[in-house]
């Protein structure tokens, strides 16, 4: 039996003027929780260092960029990696990076993977950027993740840790079958995705009173499908007067959800995972190599958007 | 307002020796009531006018063609096609069809979609073939799909009909998320499917008492993550001597189960489906064209089984 033991490090609320460092010592003590409950990987949400910033319309460089980290680990985060390694945890963190590429600065949503010795293993940029560009005055609050972001151009990656075939995606990404089947066609057995999710969805208010439903369906199709764990983190609360979801949940290869969050602050969930259990689903109904057809899946991408018939 | 008011015909048990004309006349009843419900169309399940063969081995050419229909409407089934037509019905059927290619007899898992008027609107054949080729003798009951059907050439459509986009597929496919994306880029906004599936999976039983959860998950996620309603119609029952699920249903854009099957038998659900509310999800969190990135999503057509890294 091949385990991983998961915790998943559901952030409350972060207020905008919370310090780094405020930010960074909630983060260790839930680390010391972790490693009192046995776990070998810990997984922090999505923007995890600072408030969901997308909420607000901004337009001076630098006040954006407050919310960026321009070095990982930086001068406030070095006390989360050292306390990890210490401790010999593995964890997962997203934060807001600034990466200087060639002579421009680019702006990403990024989660990265870190083994128990303090190495980065792995480097996600999000995306499926969703929300808008222009500042939409008649929103309650804004979304402007396609404004403050730029596309990430590392693909949906795979890595080892701990024995096993890790992925990561963010947020958004979690709603759309294309990121975990591309993970899934590299043997992903444990997707980790951190998320930031108001309950209130200004274009379709029709929508709100099925968020946590839409987050538990996504995540559990895509562990079915795919075969995977996946342990789904969120930020979560009433956070700047905004409301976002919670339910933090780690869900088996057979799309069961075996551990969930009951607050909306910080809370550690934990769960041992087995990884074989994958192969329960691997090597029957989803075995891939057996059973799919590339040849009738074209249109995913060779279109964008939909185009009816004739 | 664009509505369908869609009928689906659950099916209970067909017995191997009951003959197409007592199947034909209780699918004719059930048409009867559909009309008396105010439907416009009719989805019946897969392999509806027999009982579900793949699960026995047979050798005998003749044996296995007997299932198969040579021509639709042939003389057994053109009392159905007679009787929607008088009754201003559509109708989606599933059945075993025998397909002269050149010089060669294909196989296929077939469903036709007819309109109120009796005209062949579109047909698919079943891509997602599943079982297994060779007899298992250690399987209390075979699964022999891939024996007896050749893999669907037709691809993935979606058809106009009654004012709406309409898209098939078939049983297994309702697990693979290309198959609702497929029809996704093409705007659909109802996807019809019948489906013949044991509660017991002889590879792997630990599946079993998960058969409807997995059944509703992977349709309410294709519906959701399509904006689409999905028609869900089982045959089930104990059919000589093999549970199969029920839990036929009617799924909304919203990935909503607004109408089930409550019973095992022949049983008609009915949803009066706004075609509209497709919009509420496909103009703004779904919006394709906005959000999708198929230049990350290569390994989907590149690849059909999982390839880790290296």
């Amino acid at each position: 039996m091949r385990t991983i033991t998961v915790g998943g490090a559901q952030l409350g609320p972060i207020a905008r003027d919370e310090s780094r460092a405020a930010v960074v010592m909630r983060l260790i003590v839930m680390l010391r929780e972790a490693r009192a409950r046995d776990c070998d990987l810990v997984v922090f949400p999505e923007l995890a260092l600072t408030t969901f910033f997308p909420r607000w319309f901004m337009t001076l460089p630098a006040e954006i960029d407050a919310f960026f980290e321009s070095e990982m680990p930086g001068r406030d985060t070095k006390p989360l990696f050292d306390e990890a390694r210490r401790l010999g945890l593995a964890f997962c963190l997203g934060y807001a990076e600034l990466a200087e590429e060639g002579a421009t600065t680019k702006h990403y949503n990024t989660s990265i993977l870190v083994d128990a010795a303090g190495r980065l293993v792995g480097k996600y940029r999000k995306i499926h950027l969703p929300g808008h560009v222009e500042h939409e005055p008649a929103r309650p609050f804004q979304h402007l993740e396609k404004r403050y972001f730029d596309v990430g151009n590392l693909g949906f990656g795979v890595w080892r840790l701990l024995g096993g075939l890790v992925g990561m995606c963010i947020c958004n990404d979690r709603r759309w079958p294309e990121t975990y089947r591309v993970m899934g066609l590299q043997g992903v057995e444990m997707v980790l995705l951190g998320y930031n999710t108001p309950v209130h969805h200004p274009p379709a208010p029709e929508h709100d009173l099925l968020a946590n439903f839409h987050n538990r369906l996504a995540m559990q199709a895509g562990a079915y499908q795919n075969a995977t764990w996946v342990v789904g983190v969120a930020k979560c609360g009433r956070e700047e007067g905004v409301d976002q979801i919670g339910q933090s949940q780690i869900i088996a290869p057979s799309g069961e959800t075996v551990a969930m969050a009951a607050t909306l602050g910080d809370e550690l969930i934990v769960a041992r995972c087995d990884l074989d259990l994958c192969r329960s689903y691997k090597t029957t109904v989803f075995d891939f190599a057996r059973h799919r057809r590339p040849e009738h899946y074209r249109l995913i991408v060779d279109r964008t958007g939909p185009l009816p018939p004739a």
